[in-house]
């Protein structure tokens, strides 16, 4: 139900406006942020001092083109909180330090160890995650948590791997309580395609962002921006698509996913099956994820380097993708579609030429073309995404404070 | 951008959201409205005046079991405004008059005339609209508007039909202003789905709403309801998933639409053209619509009387648009599909037995159920969703409205 509006809570509120419009932009002076956020000029005084004082905003040197009286444009203070984000990939493990900036201070990506016992894995990212602090020389209260990005299904609000299925021996685990018991930091839990699409929204310089995010990895996955808002879905398991068919005629792989669907089109383990049935490479143990992911890569290569079987391996990937997000695109009505994760970088020259006007051909309705380009943000896009929902976590405005009750 | 709240527009803001409640309420005290919207007693009082002044509201008996001072509740006046909607599906054409209260005062139903020049359908329309208008004996000033739900490409913003596929003579058709013309009311034009949906969500009583609304009528589309919130794509034309491939091993049908796609799998055209095949039903002329609806009747009927092959053939629809649903649920993780249309009330006996189950099968992710149900608003659904929308524009408080510039 819709409620007036009144004043309670509107000072903490406020104070959160006012840091969000400091983050985003690139210095804004008092004057700026009481235009920007239709705020009394003392209340503006009154915030950005508590903000000051508690050096999450400080002030930059002036402007060189101000008339009169300089104006001093606040800025975030780098230094005023961090957060750490991980992104588990079957294969990779991604780890980044994220400053108040919203800049990347560190990273490091390591193989996923492929232990067959969860705890070693938890074990292993708690240390990785102690390093990168100490090796950042950081004040360590001032690191706000940990965000894990993580292949679904999962439950977020009970922090829990569920049954992912490409973690075998991952059957509810504790990742949220495991971790904050390992590093002692607050812990948020997220779906890596959620996290990924956070990231790629907050690189952006537009005012409205509306685009599906198709992530490529170990999994095949997706999540949708509309009005600059990242769906999650109910249980916060959005974008299951690798079972969406795209290829009615495709032949039928050794492996548990379904046939002609869109995980069969172009994980690392359906790639590497078709290359190794036509001679290309030996076949990598199927149970270990690294080498699975790293026999791809030499698919890749090969196919960068001129090889036709392989190049032609990943042209049909890229059109039988590029089916599945006409489906996806003729669905949500959206005008842009944003690529990334820790596959991605390999694939893109194959794709790139591809797939704009192979997934025009698709289109019904009334959009006659649509964008397709890579994430701006790189590989490290759900580690980076999974480190902004800790921030936002803490930091954001909720419109929910502005409700009574 | 965020932005804080003032004190500007409230008035008018809050006079909507008051308006709003008792829309959404079957009588609500003064009390109830001060506890509901957080507004002033005063605040109330002044804006309740207003609207029982208007005629939007008024006073109806008070309650019986209150202690004390009686407490009036208000209720809308059902006669304070109405609206017309008019849902053009190429083979039915259904015409509602809602009251304020939101009841269907009046209700038609109608071929949709198979005429080559839109412009006599048009005609028709404005005429069937004014009959209903007359035969309501209601006060004509009073009516709002009329809202057209269309099959989409449509051109929203302009009011235009673009290039319906199911209406081939319809290309960039003045829709809206055609229709202003021919009956002096304000109209609004919508895509089928996004009215069907926006009635089927006013329908309900739960708090928070969250659907896949599965449309079957001459065509197949989908909309989708997040958090109360209907979606509708960035050109307005979300939910074309016709292509959507259910059936790879589908045979090849005379017909233009995708072989093994969702279209293919139930909409009339095709259920007709496999009746016929197998020599249950002379093939209609299949560029008259409502020959091909009155078939697909006829397909429909033999099934409830017990003839095993037109049984079969809509047992293998349910099971192909399990599949296609399973696809949109793993991609959306929405917790309940809603099935209308006007083609619905014809197929539910055969689709719902099996669709709960089939769905589930399909589901992977953290959600193991489904729930799929039919429409409560029935087959006049898109009709409805189309009058709402016109009361909604003209009335419904708007969030934008608390902002400031």
């Amino acid at each position: 139900m819709r409620r007036g509006s009144n004043q309670l809570r509107l000072a903490d509120y406020n104070q959160s406006v006012v840091l969000e419009v400091v983050r985003r932009s690139r210095g804004v002076s008092r004057a700026d942020l009481q235009r920007a956020t239709g705020l009394s000029s003392q209340t503006i005084t009154n915030i950005t001092r508590r903000l000051i004082d508690d050096r999450l905003v400080r002030e930059s040197a002036p402007g060189g083109n101000t008339r009169g009286r300089p104006s001093i444009p606040l800025v975030t203070d780098p230094d005023g909180a961090y957060s750490v984000g991980v992104h588990i990939d079957p294969a990779r493990l991604t780890i980044v330090l994220l400053d108040l900036d919203g800049e990347v201070r560190l990273a490091r990506q390591e193989r996923t160890p492929q232990a067959t016992n969860p705890s070693e894995v938890t074990a292993f990212i708690a240390d990785a995650v102690d390093g990168l602090i100490t090796k950042a020389d950081i004040a360590r209260p001032r690191v706000l948590g940990l965000g894990i990005a993580a292949p679904g299904p999962l439950d977020v609000d009970a922090g829990l791997l569920l049954d992912p299925p490409q973690l075998p021996n991952w059957r509810d685990v504790r990742l949220r309580a495991d971790l904050h018991e390992a590093t002692g930091l607050p812990v948020l839990l997220d779906k890596d395609v959620t996290a990924a699409a956070t990231a790629e929204l907050r690189s952006s310089s537009e005012a409205s962002n509306t685009f599906l995010f198709l992530y490529l990895g170990s999994g095949v996955g997706a999540s949708v921006v509309l009005d600059n808002q990242v769906l999650r879905g109910t249980t916060n398991n959005i974008g299951e698509i690798g079972d969406l068919i795209v290829d009615p005629d495709a032949e039928r792989l050794e492996w548990s996913g379904r046939r002609g669907g869109l995980a069969a089109a172009c994980v690392p383990e359906a790639l590497v099956l078709q290359a190794a049935r036509v001679g290309l490479l030996p076949l990598p143990n199927l149970s270990d994820y690294v080498a699975i992911d790293d026999a791809c890569t030499s698919l890749c290569a090969l196919a960068s380097a001129g090889d036709g079987g392989a190049a032609r391996i990943l042209d049909h990937a890229a059109r039988r993708v590029a089916v599945g997000l006409g489906v996806l695109v003729n669905l949500l009505d959206v005008p842009r579609v944003v690529i990334g994760g820790p596959l991605w970088n390999r694939l893109s020259p194959a794709f790139l030429p591809v797939l704009p006007t192979a997934v025009e051909r698709e289109l019904v309705g009334a959009r006659d073309n649509i964008q397709v380009r890579g994430s701006s943000v790189g590989d490290r896009v759900a580690a980076q995404g999974a480190a902004e929902l800790v921030v936002d976590h803490f930091l954001a405005p909720r419109a929910s404070a502005l409700m009574v009750g």
